[in-house]
């Protein structure tokens, strides 16, 4: 991506109009700067009407109208949305939900991972079509498949689950420990008398429901990887990318982003979401991180959605200010769904960067305005990096393994605490990468994790080291409670985390219920949860409950560099909490007197200032700098707009 | 219906009793002036115990006995609720929901109406019924089937369907277009892979949706018809009706209304709810406009139902009130569901004219005072019209169109904007009729749109032409979106009628939250929706919004006669703005100075005035009237007690 | 049980710990006091982990080892959670629910008490370890499947219902018939045609829904008759049991404790719920009314469970309190689910009494001290009875008939219903058995009927009879309605009970909406319901309604000894009635002035007190006893600390 220039552009699902509007396409495209279209995610039919057919002419047109207009190419893979004869014929193909329902055609992502049916039509397009357009000059990149998300429980894909589970095992007694059938009579005698969880009459097997999800995400990436070496074969220089869905459960995104060239996300924060802001930095940076370096923002919308209850356009501004948040945190494209607004089909009410208002509604003057100034800070920003000193942790496994029924709390909630936590640092002003519990943290001065009940070994050998090497670690609650097989450690939480925290005795968990606080010294009040722990003496520093049961027990202990914060302290407390340790490992917000609601960003050299509110205000930025989106010298302060933003270069 | 009577009685179900009861009945009916009973709803298996079985003596002896007590029958065929053999030998006559799961007998209405078994049996118990008591002296009109609501997404079905879609589109590629498959990849390359739209992965195809549920209206129409055109056959110059439920979504209540010589409805307002006389009102003024004239109320509850949440008594008065406020809409029957409360099954609980408290009990005696007073009344008012000056438009294809995942608002539902608007005329005294958007609308002065968001051109012609010809008009926000295809029409919003209000551009749309507000000009206030327009300068007065991010943008638009509301404005604002276009156009409440809850309604040269309140309340009534109920002259003025009732004469 | 000693102990399932565990199992064992563990509630598929295959040996060793350590076994049949070969080798044993969904292993209780398969397995397995152990001196009782609690809607059950239907009814008439099938055409004609009330379009039939809860009561009923006499036959002197669901609906309690040689209860109340005391106390109650003496707890929870919302630990002393409470309530066994918490599997986050903090942990702690204390009191508790003055009427007929859908109001539930007539009598003191509404109720001075819809001619002949020979009834509303069929008796109540009660005419009920209450004369507020009562004037005492619809009309009649409440007065009103009434009767708390928080039990001549607050309260007790768990004499008053305890001898 890495040219010099940001990105720009959107999907393109030209099969919706007439080939005169494509003419008119191009036109508003260079009127509003697009240099790159995604074509190809929904055109399985029109590619292959019947089954083994090919009907290529009408995107050789496009591809070539495309290459003409100075447009690049992301080329989908169409294998997201088959053709409905494929269910018609192939009924082993389309999947079917825990109750046994069948998924029909009709929609979308109507198909088995699994189905040996589906991966052949998929492998046999993908291959006509990298073909055809290896040599294309209008062909800059690959994108495969379209927001992968299925699951599947029926019984192709209970085979391949046990054939997944073998390999992990090796032998059905290994299986049996990992998984800890020896409760309720669930010792399985043959691999054949293995399932998907589905529906059962009370709780499911915790290992199996945990098992079943990495089996997903790893179904899920064969189908990946099985379409990136066919293009990878034609095209061993095209960057290959499949696009995330924000922080979306279902892939282990680190081991996905490593398959790729580019990682891609699509990003829809709600715009009356006060924090709709924070999530999108919370994703932006996870994307980040997985790429460790530039990325793409493949979807985004340039108004409002069609599956929120009720789905808010952007105010005037919106649209621009989050498109260099984005690039701010490092994004080196920035692209919508869609292109044009569907006039038909599920998703005519999901705006398009050309609205149903067309090019005189507000929608497309902003786009204009945005693809204009991206344009104009391309060449100092696309291919800088940013440095975080902090490193949040998160990890799919553990998500899975606390996303279940049977918990301590249907209350708390993973990507809450995540987010509750990211929240703390982004109203601190720090930014944060965020990285894998066994990633090397040595980078880092802080390391935060909000929650990580599943720790491997490997997790904690690492979290130890990085403390003991210098760092300076902050953990929530409910972490490293479990093993990688979701076996409770001994003690109920692991003994050395709880040696490097001061912790004798974990008793009990006090999970609170919705609304409910606790008191601690210093007036900071928990939320969600608290912990009856018995400090064992080596803490350095503790905070105490006040009142109720766990009156005098500590709510955060310290002992050394290591914090442990045994509820969900309210967001200011919060933030107070982390802006303190983060000063103490020498961690700062990148300007000093920062104003709440201002997020300011350091990538490469050029300082990002963001206004998320709707009045002016007013920021000290030490020294001079040139505003790279207005040309003019700012010294000593800028005041930015309603949602203005600033890119100051020194 | 009109032989200078107003039909009195209900849902006559006697198998429930043992023979001697009947006698009973025959005594208690005249007692309360019933004249009227609907016989075999139900009867199927009384009738056809075994498959092919005939058991006709029970029903000759009711006939002959209702003949003989002067109390005509309106006969109905059992089709609603097959026997329970029908399911155990022909499953195929069981319908599957959108998850494929099959609904069992055991209830009622169990039967694919796209069965062909089901519709042979139907047609044969139909045949013999009507063969046999073609004759009947007993006989008054016949009852096609019962509430006619179900859905089958099952195999039968989705062949029906196929039929259905072909006759309609001819080719593939006439559907396609239609339902614009070419987004998503679903494009049909044969006429066997389309399917009824089943639970899907994501968002199903609008246009698949919408398809459905025409067809489904049709499908139940041609059930309908087939026993219909027998029973004509046999009886030629009887009338035949089936019992439409109220406001239900299911049926194309226009076209159906078209096929029956009565229209009738069954009504069943929460006697709890304080709008519960505005809805009946509705009902009533939808379904005298389906009838074109007098109409029949086929069921109504003479105390509490059984499905709500708390099912609520009638109190003292109410029913009396309700069953004269049909009278005074149009009806010419006022019946019940049913005569006798059940002891056992699935209605026990459902009141009936005879209650469990029996004929001592509070509601028969209130039934009694009904039915006299009826007598008295009837000959008066049978067979009399309504002239209303206002036009409510209303189109089950729009609102199939609407009710949809994927919209814009999951908050917008259409007949609460549709009950919102006729509250509006309600609260303001002025009598609506409903219309169907292409039908002559030459003889209303005021035409009302509260929303149709789907309008083919005709429609919209029609609406030009209304207004061109000197007709006032107003539309509430989403109207004239899509084209009869659900495809939205270039600009957001038909340009005809954007130029007819003076609306430039239709930049974005916003919905409001639950409970949200948006303020206006003039204290008036917005609810569940607003719009960023941009006016064409050619509007006559604009009511602006204020404060927010549309502030200053027109909330209404006026241009020349027609009117454009882009919000829902709360009821009081929704009223005066009514109010004052109303007299505007020269609609005028019936009397002047008619005080809150009292509803005042003329049919022929009846004035109704019904108290909806429990306090008294005196109405000035120029000029000098008799009451028909009491015979008592009303010189200036009259009082109502609480849920008091006059019927003037001049 | 009664061997002059309390069980203490608890469910111990060591399939899970390696052998070496179970060694320190028994030291801590004999730490805490227990005596009595139950095994292999889950051990199908280790006893039989190929179908056929038997492996004894571990058990061997474990029933040796618990000898050994002085520890009595209540040995499980494991037929609860067969093995996964059962569903894979046998899909015919899986249970499907109303839907047609199947339950699928993986979990527990997956297994259709209709099959004659799983049945097979069950009998086999349960015959070759009675026979093994009959002779074990470890073995102490039998303890047959689990938590008993599942439907199944599937063809094989289909049949079973079937039989139990001809058994029941003999001929189909006889079934249409109970059944009401004259109404909506349901008249069978052939046995076959008869399905379990599976998914249908409306609603299902009364009758079939009730025979169909009363069959799968005795579809369970057979599976334990089955397991329990082949157990008996080898240890003749061996008592059984089988654990109940704490007033779980799906057993008819009565008839199941019948067969049983001890009952026993689960129970877990939430420790956060003001109420759950009391809810302790009603279970118990119940559970000692079926046992018509002492009773086993077989499971609590010595800390959180893990299926709530938020699932809160025991606070300090609560555990020890509520286990003492049971034992006040007739309780010669207080045992928990589990011993050792788990590690793995889908109970891991449910407590035990060895918690995760191990032995350090302050839940082990106070297992400990309330092993110790039971050891003190067992020879003077053990096998001593309560004496009540009051019996509640508890009816699961009744109960089956109104928890289904098509009622007069689904806000009013019968188990809360019943709990809030419990909670009257409990906050009064004042001590109740329950009984069944065909008991022998002459030993009670007071009955009390919160609820019973469905009454038998021998019922209301019984409660006729235990009023006119000196008893005093207080009836609450929705008694007497129906009869054993589910058929609404004459005049919507029995007519012989409005006698009873001085009403002429039940004219309507007025259900009210949750929250809503009605006023009384004074002071009294009602919620849930009201009535329309006429009052035959034979009533000697009436309390009216003041306001609304039914002012001047009674809440509340009394005829004699006999009271009729017509809604459901607020807790404090509902509690001073009932004590006022229960004076009347000649029946008094254990102690005069009882502070509120504090119960007070006799057992034999024992007297329990338990304060359930938090703060100390000092108690009056005339004259002079010894304090069981402190030894300390108690003269005149005594103090209890925070949920503090005494157990006083006289």
């Amino acid at each position: 991506m890495t040219h010099g220039r940001i990105l720009f552009g959107g999907d393109y699902n030209p099969e919706q109009w007439p080939e005169e509007t494509w003419y008119d396409d191009v036109r508003l495209m260079k009127d509003a700067g697009v240099n790159s279209v995604t074509l190809g995610v929904f055109s399985w039919a029109k590619l292959e009407p019947h089954p083994g057919a090919r009907e290529f002419g009408w995107l050789d047109r496009l591809m070539d109208l495309m290459h003409a207009g100075g447009i690049g190419v992301v080329l989908a893979t169409p294998t997201s949305s088959p053709p409905p004869w494929m269910g018609r014929l192939h009924p082993d193909t389309l999947p079917r939900d825990e109750d046994g329902r069948t998924e029909w055609w009709g929609g979308r992502q109507h198909f088995s991972h699994s189905s040996a049916t589906y991966r052949r039509y998929a492998a046999a397009v993908t291959e006509d079509l990298a073909a055809r357009y290896a040599g294309h000059p209008a062909l800059t990149m690959w994108h495969i498949n379209n927001e992968y998300c299925t699951y599947d429980y029926g019984d192709e894909a209970a085979a391949a689950f046990r054939r997944w589970l073998r390999d992990r095992y090796g032998t059905l007694d290994a299986l049996n420990t990992a998984w800890g059938t020896a409760f309720w009579s669930q010792g399985y005698d043959s691999w054949d008398g293995i399932l998907p969880p589905r529906r059962a009459h009370y709780l499911k097997n915790p290992g199996q429901v945990l098992d079943f999800r990495r089996f997903t995400s790893d179904a899920l990436l064969e189908c990946f990887l099985a379409e990136r070496d066919i293009v990878r074969r034609h095209t061993p220089h095209t960057p290959v990318t499949t696009n995330f869905m924000p922080l979306w459960s279902g892939q282990d995104g680190w081991r996905w982003a490593e398959e790729e060239d580019v990682v891609s996300v699509d990003l829809y924060p709600d715009p009356r979401d006060p924090l709709g802001a924070q999530y999108g930095a919370l994703v932006q940076d996870l994307t980040r991180s997985q790429a460790r370096g530039p990325w793409m923002l493949m979807e985004q919308a340039a108004g409002p959605v069609n599956w929120r209850g009720a789905n808010h356009p952007k105010p005037r501004g919106l649209n621009r200010l989050w498109s260099l948040q984005a690039v701010a945190r490092g994004a080196d494209a920035v692209c919508y769904f869609q292109w044009r607004q569907s006039r038909q089909g599920a998703e005519k009410f999901h705006s398009g960067m050309v609205g149903h208002a067309g090019e005189r509604g507000r929608t497309f003057q902003e786009i204009k305005r945005i693809g204009a100034e991206l344009r104009e800070i391309g060449g100092e920003v696309a291919g800088t990096r940013l440095t975080a000193g902090v490193a949040v942790l998160h990890d799919w496994h553990s998500w899975w393994a606390t996303d279940q029924d049977g918990r301590p709390s249907t209350h708390v909630g993973y990507p809450d605490v995540l987010r509750a936590w990211h929240r703390a640092l982004w109203e601190a002003h720090l930014t944060a990468d965020f990285a894998h519990p066994e990633h090397d943290l040595t980078a880092y001065r802080l390391v935060v994790v909000p929650q990580l009940y599943l720790l491997t070994d490997a997790a904690i050998d690492n979290l130890l080291a990085y403390v003991s090497g210098g760092g300076t670690l902050v953990c929530g609650f409910l972490t490293g409670i479990a093993d990688e097989d979701d076996r409770i450690r001994p003690g109920g939480m692991d003994a050395r985390l709880r040696g490097l925290f001061g912790i004798r005795t974990l008793h009990e968990w006090w999970p609170l219920e919705p609304g409910e606080t606790v008191e601690c010294e210093g007036g900071l009040r928990g939320t969600l949860w608290s912990e009856e722990i018995e400090a064992a003496g080596t803490a350095d520093e503790t905070v105490p409950y006040r009142g109720g049961e766990l009156d005098g027990l500590p709510a955060v202990l310290r002992r050394g560099r290591a914090w442990y914060v045994s509820t969900l302290p309210e967001p200011e407390a919060l933030r107070a909490l982390l802006a303190r340790v983060a000063a103490g490992a020498g961690v700062h917000p990148p300007l000093d007197g920062l104003p709440a609601g201002v997020e300011a960003v350091r990538r490469g050299e050029l300082l990002f200032l963001l206004n998320h509110g709707r009045e002016p205000v007013t920021v000290d930025v030490p020294g001079t700098h040139r505003d790279l989106l207005t040309g003019a010298a700012v010294t000593g302060r800028t005041t930015l707009g309603r949602y203005g933003v600033a890119v100051l270069k020194p």
